[in-house]
């Protein structure tokens, strides 16, 4: 008798879960379609890239990026546009060179990329004898002597052997974080880094780079091809590097974040939904982060075409200064604690707009379980990752609050072979992988402003 | 006490799953540590495009790669290596030109490839004016008068709704396959179909199309958005085309399929890992299939490498003409059955190099059931999806046999963008997804032949 109780209940259960579950399913599918067959994504992201192209924080670029996004949200049917005051720090690039010296007594220009916040040499010529470690420990063991006037070559190699690449990219940063204060402390010259690439080319790879102090020596970065010849030359003969570069930072300015939202039919706790609009001063900051900022109008957008009435705000939020400062991210976070604004819910793609393969999850537990339960929803649109625990640099500040945040995890194998590069270009761009990205952020946004 | 027996044996079966499911999980991360840092599968895929090249059934680029793959075999440690003779259809090209007159009354050239296997003109112009039909039952309700004489142009578009892409190429491949025997019944010329593409671009696709019976008139493609161009052309005024083609079938010819195995150590039956060395004459076979080709031969080497014990012999099968004809499979199956080789399972991989996300098993419930079982060991390397049942065009005579089939399930997203076209190359390759793919089929044969 327990037994066919048990069973009855077991039924019950599946037919109350079965309805709930059939009517998301069907909305699943209208949102899916909608966005892959009408979807703006991908155009947009061609405007974005084509027509204004890489934006770094400070530069006019950036600030041509925020009347755009702000247009493109009023176009989406957002109910209300502001921009969001933040200061950030202003770094400038220059003209650059590296070249290297062997036995021949040529100079030879190597293909290179300051890091990002790194001085330069005031546009003088800086020489010296380069040495190669391959890693850390390597580095520690040398006495100072042997580096004070050197310049230190980091040629830690970026690991094939993770699956997910951001595993890789995790383990080599500190190299691109630390070299140049590394290197100052013994007394070296400048640091030249291996790129944190995937790939075996000579394209280098720029990115965030601090100092420890006011010791504040030059830091650049060469690809993986061209760390690889320079590793061979270095085994049979001295070589010297020169750089001139005019890279440094340059003050702080006043700059916005862009929000948009649609106002919540239910209550006024906020749902939101982001990426970064700044980017790096190479390429077209295609996948980094243009991806996130029109994945995010979409979303909007979607809402708005389906007719979907939202209990809760849904606000998109297009970060400043991700790249060298997180200073949106952080300003989004004060700010909605100074006006005690309830949020809800935070969602952030910035991983590139490739093919979606789940949600990394980072909130308490029983919230965790109930969007794991959501799961057999996703798996037909190729979301089936549930298990990270982890969400974006931008929502942090909201993560830090209490607020359940998440990031979009993307297929990783491409990333990094052309992250913080010229070749992070529209042209990389996949238009129904950063459709389907789209996707699953909108229908996971649904569930929770339905559920929560 | 019932209860207690029960948790006793699940917690002895749990002991005994596990010890094994550690041991092959050390054996499935050896496998993609190895693979990911020394598989040779990329460079020999950029050896095989752009050396050879595009190899279609009957060309001199197919002989070499012929030559090419056994070599590749040999390097990779088979313990033997043959060719397998077949008598494959020859079909050819030549020069071709499609152009449409409108109003103006000037040509313009149309970017087109007539379709394979299609007869051509002959070298002479053939022209006449165009319908348009968005679909078969559009093109059912003409009247044979009204297509007399006529071009007809199927423009039926490639669904963007399908989350998997294959089920909008299949949805698609009749119009490709029967347009012309279509357009024939009627009395028309020639037949133009839109490509079935999922691009949005001027890039005509090739591929097999059919005749049923011996009036045999040509049938060409156009780009997406050289049919969206042309329909907007035609709501407005009479568009006349006109083809000059040299294409046909120039009879048959003896070929070769490339085997190489390593021997089993416990018995000789059979497990069969290929894809298709032919590619159609545009573009260089890269994604189609000169990715399943290079991914085959990495298991074996996998296997050599590591020096794992194979208790039945690991056969890679390099199958001559799948596009037009897949006289290769046919010609192994039925060598196979005359020869009375016991074939323990076949997997397949012709979907592209893209990041794997599963395999299709085509076999009865129990074996099924069983790799399904796997799956959590599949999991840390992205392939989640056992749940097809589907497997590879060439090993169909042997799954017609009753031998256990399955077919690589790669993303599938980007694949019809570039799906026999002039795009698709080895620059569309990335290497880390063609070397996971490989990863996931070395692990599965790893598993099936432990076990099996």
């Amino acid at each position: 008798m327990k037994r066919l109780h048990v069973l009855a209940a077991t039924i019950f259960l599946s037919l109350n879960t079965f309805g709930q579950t059939k009517e998301d399913s069907i909305q699943f599918n209208k949102i899916s379609t909608e966005i892959l067959n009408n979807g703006k994504a991908y155009n947009e992201l061609r405007d974005l890239t084509k027509n204004i192209g890489h934006r770094l924080s400070g530069s006019a670029a950036y600030e041509k990026a925020v009347q755009w996004a702000a247009q493109q949200l009023r176009d989406a049917g957002a109910d209300k546009v502001w921009l969001q005051e933040v200061m950030i720090p202003v770094w400038e690039r220059g003209k650059e060179s590296l070249q290297i010296k062997t036995n021949t007594g040529k100079w030879k220009s190597l293909k290179m990329l300051s890091l990002g916040n790194s001085e330069g040499t005031g546009g003088k010529d800086i020489s010296g004898e380069i040495i190669m470690v391959k890693s850390l420990d390597e580095y520690e063991k040398l006495p100072a002597e042997k580096v004070k006037d050197k310049i230190v070559f980091f040629n830690y190699p970026f690991s094939q052997s993770y699956i997910e690449t951001f595993k890789g990219y995790s383990d080599a940063a500190k190299y691109r974080v630390n070299a140049a204060s590394l290197t100052a402390k013994k007394g070296g010259k400048f640091a030249i880094i291996r790129s944190l690439s995937s790939a075996f080319d000579d394209v280098p790879h720029t990115g965030a780079m601090r100092y420890e102090n006011d010791h504040k020596i030059p830091a650049v970065a060469i690809g993986s091809s061209v760390a690889d010849e320079l590793e061979i030359l270095l085994k049979s003969q001295k070589v010297t590097a020169k750089l001139n570069s005019n890279c440094g930072m340059k003050g702080e300015k006043l700059s916005h974040s862009v929000i948009g939202e649609i106002t919540g039919k239910k209550d006024k706790s906020v749902i939101v939904v982001g990426g970064h609009l700044d980017s790096w001063d190479v390429g077209e900051g295609a996948h980094d982060d243009g991806t996130g900022i029109v994945q995010s109008i979409e979303v909007l957008r979607t809402f708005k075409k389906l007719g979907i009435q939202n209990n809760h705000t849904i606000r998109v939020v297009c970060f400043a200064n991700e790249e060298n400062g997180v200073k949106g991210g952080i300003q989004y976070g004060k700010t909605a604690k100074e006006n005690d604004e309830k949020h809800l819910f935070a969602i952030e793609s910035d991983a590139g707009g490739f093919t979606p393969r789940g949600i990394a999850l980072e909130m308490d537990e029983t919230k965790r379980k109930q969007i794991q339960s959501w799961k057999p929803l996703f798996l037909p649109y190729g979301a089936y990752d549930f298990e990270n625990k982890y969400s974006g640099t931008d929502i942090y500040p909201l993560k830090d609050m209490g607020v359940p945040a998440v990031e979009l995890v993307p297929d990783s194998q491409r990333y990094f072979d052309i992250h913080h590069t010229e070749e992070d270009t529209f042209e990389k761009i996949n238009r129904r992988e950063l459709l389907l990205g789209a996707t699953v952020m909108t229908q996971l946004i649904y569930m929770v402003d339905k559920n929560w």
